[in-house]
């Protein structure tokens, strides 16, 4: 491709790119945009960029990205205390939060057990959750990961420590999506909806 | 929605949403995935941003963006003087040189003429280019510019004005996309392409 402007423009580009959601195109949609709107966007962004960089720092207790250690949520007085919801990865968490679905303590295990990436439990945090669930206080730990492989294979080995020091887990319940067509699931999650159905 | 986090990264994550090509959500993932990528990614898009901002300048020449005025473009030796093309905004000079689709010189329009939105053709960098074209030594004008209302309105405009001082002037072809399936093209472009067709 020929460079149509100047190579700070071009580095722009090729960052922008990166961003989960920007392709090729849309990043150079996006840089265009940003030096068109040089006082509105781009100045303010640069700020606030150099700002994350400089500020952000991961949860010495839970392991959320935050500007304060502990995080905001971690220092929550008003969440309660003796609940811990289990995610894979921050994102989980910021998607809980959203749903307003949590109102316990989280834990990032920042990856799942996988055999076949050589992921081994020590490789991620399950020795400070163990830790923290164990440390009393702690009535129930709630496995919050993906209904993958990896996923449940972790959740099946974190049970399993947990069980063994007398702790309670749980796990989300699988179902229908809210607002999914039948038509459209997997056989997996119509079996599990149908043996898990409630009465109206 | 409740904050999930500190201000520094809310407010990161406003100001991505408002980037082309990303909603709320995926400027969510887009923080997310900067501050996990401090020093490969945060740390040097914040440069780069910093960088353009205090560097891109708006071409004087043809109005591209670039850091140096005039741009790239402009000051390309190899580039044929005689022919300037003309185009809406920058976005679609970039798609031009993308393509490797023109090799003369560029005029940035900075919009179209319309009569609902008040546009005259003293908002947009009409006479500069009236300029440009009358100042000796161009064979051609290429309309370049939307097949919309607009676009043909300012086309037409442009194109008298031109004429009136003797200088040749050109548009894009209408035709089926390259790839595209008849079944699926507007009547508009199907006549057009029908009508210029070309022997085989």
């Amino acid at each position: 491709m020929r460079h149509t402007a100047g190579p700070e423009i071009e580095r722009l580009i090729q960052l922008l790119a990166r961003l989960p959601g920007l392709g090729p195109r849309s990043a150079r949609r996006a840089a265009l945009h940003l030096v068109k709107n040089r006082e509105k966007l781009l100045a303010p962004l640069a700020i606030a960029l150099a700002e994350a960089r400089d500020t952000v720092t991961s949860c010495s207790i839970c392991g959320n990205v935050d500007t304060s250690d502990p995080c905001l949520l971690c220092s929550d007085r008003r969440r309660e205390k003796g609940t811990i919801c289990v995610v894979e990865e921050v994102g989980d968490l910021w998607a809980l939060e959203r749903a307003g679905a949590w109102n316990g303590q989280y834990h990032v295990l920042g990856g799942t057990l996988s055999a076949m990436e050589g992921i081994r439990p020590e490789d991620i945090s399950i020795a400070t959750l163990i830790e923290r669930a164990s440390s009393g206080g702690i009535k129930e730990v709630v496995i919050a990961l993906n209904a993958t492989v990896e996923g449940q294979t972790t959740a099946h080995y974190i049970t399993e420590r947990l069980k063994s020091l007398g702790i309670i887990t749980s796990r989300l319940a699988h179902g229908v999506p809210v607002g999914g067509e039948l038509d459209y699931l997997d056989d997996g999650t119509l079996t599990a909806a149908m043996r898990a159905r409630r009465p109206l």
